[in-house]
């Protein structure tokens, strides 16, 4: 295929249809990653994400500043939820990355998830499997929110950065103890605002109970991104975590255990979709009617439809 | 089933045993179900969603008490991400909650969602038919965390409640666009803070935008949860959308939606639960392994699985 020739050889805008091609569903979709596939396994996929307001964007652009200088190409993804009534994905204030939308050496993206379940994890997939054939060293996987889209992205990346800010209130607290858990790198972003010290010693003995469990001490940065303060150190904690997981072996189990999320809602979306398909199709019609008028239960309709 | 004999006579305690059974998918899960199905039908479900730290716990809590001076009884679901390393679902700020639960008319639980894809909504759906079975007017169900939450849970509900606070940031006005659009009523929470006019005007405007598109212009109510401010309206607004939803049709809509989305959700775990057994789960492992070492790509090798 022609777009794929030309991702190969870095061309943006082949990256970009391929990845509306691949988001859409088209029919060539699964012709085009399984020709991509082969290119891949060579990218450093990072996660970035944290509750809305931390400055999650202005991190993500300082960082890839950094790494362009160290020469290294970057891809970001920035996963949003998907708006029911235009259908088309959030974009966030990213106007201050029209800057890099002019380097060759970067590539951006907005993806929606059109709320499907499991849409985070499959759009962060996808676009990876793009990005890691057309050669990028590290992509930046962004997501707005927190709880379930931040542990459904832990199952896609090597390393994931939790950003964080002061002053965000009781009930981060009470969030702490889960989804700190999946944070390799804490931030603290907006480090000049009153009650930096008390979160950095807050996020400093959950690494302290981390280090317990495993061998990487996730490190605790300090930074203000608008400033480009204190990026340096978080890349070079990147850098490090990347070559702590292949020294450990843990990349390998990463991968794998990374293939194997793919590869198990690769299988789930091909069972549905054959199950949905022309005859089932109606009888799941026929079904869904009977439960509608309290004839069937769900449970009950389900088994019948699976059984023929 | 004993259990769901006591449920339906109101039981609080055979409802917590129920909802555990049904979460840690015992054997016995979808039989109970079934059996509690035909008995639903009669709960106003009703999703509290917004950024972390809103106050929806403290909100939750005060519109509850409303309700309970109206005679009404409530059931409340707070949906957490679950801890990896714990494997329980975190409990936030629920201390205030006690009082409210030596009250027979009221039954609150904290359900994880094991980072499912899907898990939010699944965990909806079967607390929901649970709590309904056992004749609660109406049933909370409270998402911590934003976007893909929150179109999850959109589809599980009746009518959907979104807090915000003033104060919030650039990000919150970038997010507006996609996730205002889920809510049926806007809340306005910590309205003393600065910024709550001008919060309260771009909510409006919002409204004035969906009222384009459909019959109902979403309330938009400034509440001090803490103090019980504002709360009185909050109720008053849930009540007159249930009456929009029922006089308008929308209520059978949603209905069909919800039980289309439930039955589609069932399908598929049953699916996968037969996809992933014996031989086949045999052939499953065969073919991640050939994936991680580069033999076959996962296109290709889901293909293989479905087709023997």
């Amino acid at each position: 295929m022609e777009l794929v020739e030309r991702l190969l050889n870095g061309d943006k805008r082949a990256a970009a249809k391929l990845i509306s091609l691949v988001e859409n569903e088209d029919r060539e979709a699964a012709e085009v990653l399984r020709e991509l596939y082969q290119h891949t396994g060579n990218t450093h996929i990072v996660g970035i994400t944290g509750p809305p307001g931390v400055g999650k964007s202005s991190l993500v652009y300082e960082l890839t500043k950094v790494l362009r200088k160290k020469g290294k190409k970057v891809g970001i993804v920035a996963i949003d939820p998907t708006s029911r009534f235009t259908g088309g994905a959030i974009l966030g204030d990213r106007i201050r990355m029209t800057e890099l939308s002019t380097d060759e050496g970067v590539f951006m993206r907005s993806m929606g998830t059109r709320g499907h379940h499991g849409g985070i994890a499959k759009a962060t997939t996808e676009a990876a499997i793009v990005l890691d054939a057309m050669g990028m060293d590290v992509v930046f996987v962004e997501t707005v929110g927190a709880g379930q889209s931040q542990s459904m992205i832990w199952e896609c990346v090597h390393t994931s950065i939790l950003v964080e800010m002061p002053g965000m209130g009781d009930e981060i607290q009470a969030l702490k103890a889960g989804i700190l858990e999946i944070g390799d790198i804490f931030v603290v972003n907006k480090g000049d605002m009153e009650g930096t010290d008390q979160l950095v010693k807050e996020l400093e003995s959950v690494a302290e109970y981390k280090a317990m469990e495993q061998e990487w001490k996730p490190p605790v940065h300090v930074t203000i991104a608008t400033e480009g303060k204190g990026t340096d150190e978080v890349v070079s904690s990147i850098e490090d975590h990347l070559e702590y997981l292949k020294e450990s072996g843990e990349y390998q189990k990463r991968e794998e255990e990374r293939t194997k999320g793919e590869f198990t809602r690769i299988v789930q979306d091909l069972l549905l979709k054959k199950a949905f398909a022309g005859e089932r199709s109606k009888k799941f019609d026929q079904l869904l009617k009977e439960i509608i008028e309290k004839k069937t239960d769900p449970f009950t309709a389900a088994e019948k439809l699976l059984e023929e």
